[in-house]
């Protein structure tokens, strides 16, 4: 055995757990094995998200302001949501940023995907990009979504983040593929 | 009422739900202001949680591998951790680095925070950075983890993320005050 391979834990058992709406929850108990030692671990199965950087012909970004129920608070995002089941993570980003925002264009560019937290979190979160968005259409939010859209420059956009109004880590992750983040974090 | 406070949703109801071990579930009904549309919203109650960019006096940086049970792989990651209750963010950091890797240093810097995913994660991510920091003890994981450790150059821990093995939202989030990820996450 290897030393990468010593570090994969068996799975020895696995459950179902509660529906929570967003995620479907699963224990598996799972054996160390480096001492033989069994966890009961805990799984949120989650549908693959999406989140979108959209540039303006101005190089401007287009920015969602919302009531965010974790934090309870009003955050600064970019367009984001949920693959379907079905759904390719390209369809699913030109369908949330035009039913949030009502933006599109054809210029879309992958930028690649992050693991929201793999300890815990099974899926995957992809980032694309699309150059030269406009608005097409109004937007179409559902009944349980109320958002603020607009646009924002480079320079404001690094003011929202310096004073702490976007800290979404997904949403910095995404930015982080346009600019430099090192001056901004502080 | 301005445009910022017409995003806030009311809570109408709260109830507990499940303890995940990972955190406490707790569902509130959140009412929307622009159409009183009432919705269920689904809130895990985590700890904050601290993330450590440790380097030593060569420049390269401290990391781990390790099994996830979210996405069943071995990932590359920063030392990481839970803030315990009535610990400090700075606290935890120098704990979960010493038992995680048994590294030590005094030369602190706080980096800022980032919300995990406020749309139903409550808690913070707290960004440490460490410098000089050298083995100072043994590791001294818990029953239940199973790490491998080893320092990175810059270009070693680039070709990692480049070739995907550390895809870690929250360290990616905390790498990227480190150095310019633009070039790296394609």
């Amino acid at each position: 055995m290897s030393e990468k391979e010593r570090i994969v834990w068996e799975c020895i058992r696995t459950e179902t757990g509660p529906d929570l709406r967003l995620f479907r929850v699963r224990f598996d108990w799972v054996r160390n094995p480096r001492n033989a030692h069994t966890v009961k671990a805990t799984v949120l199965e989650a549908p693959d998200w999406v989140n979108v950087v959209a540039l303006t012909r101005e190089t401007k970004i287009v920015v969602v302001q919302q009531y965010r129920f974790g934090t309870r608070a009003a955050t600064t995002e970019i367009p984001a949501g949920i693959v379907e089941v079905g759904e390719t993570s390209k369809a699913a980003a030109v369908r949330e940023l035009r039913e949030e925002t009502g933006y599109g264009s054809d210029e879309w560019e992958y930028l690649g995907y992050v693991e929201p937290n793999p300890a815990f979190l099974d899926n995957r979160c992809h980032h694309w990009l699309v150059r030269n968005a406009e608005q097409v259409s109004r937007p179409e939010p559902d009944a349980g979504e109320n958002l603020l859209v607009g646009e924002m420059g480079l320079d404001e956009l690094r003011r929202e983040i310096e004073e702490g109004r976007l800290r979404h880590s997904l949403a910095l992750t995404a930015l982080a593929y346009v600019f430099d983040l090192r001056p901004l974090l502080k």
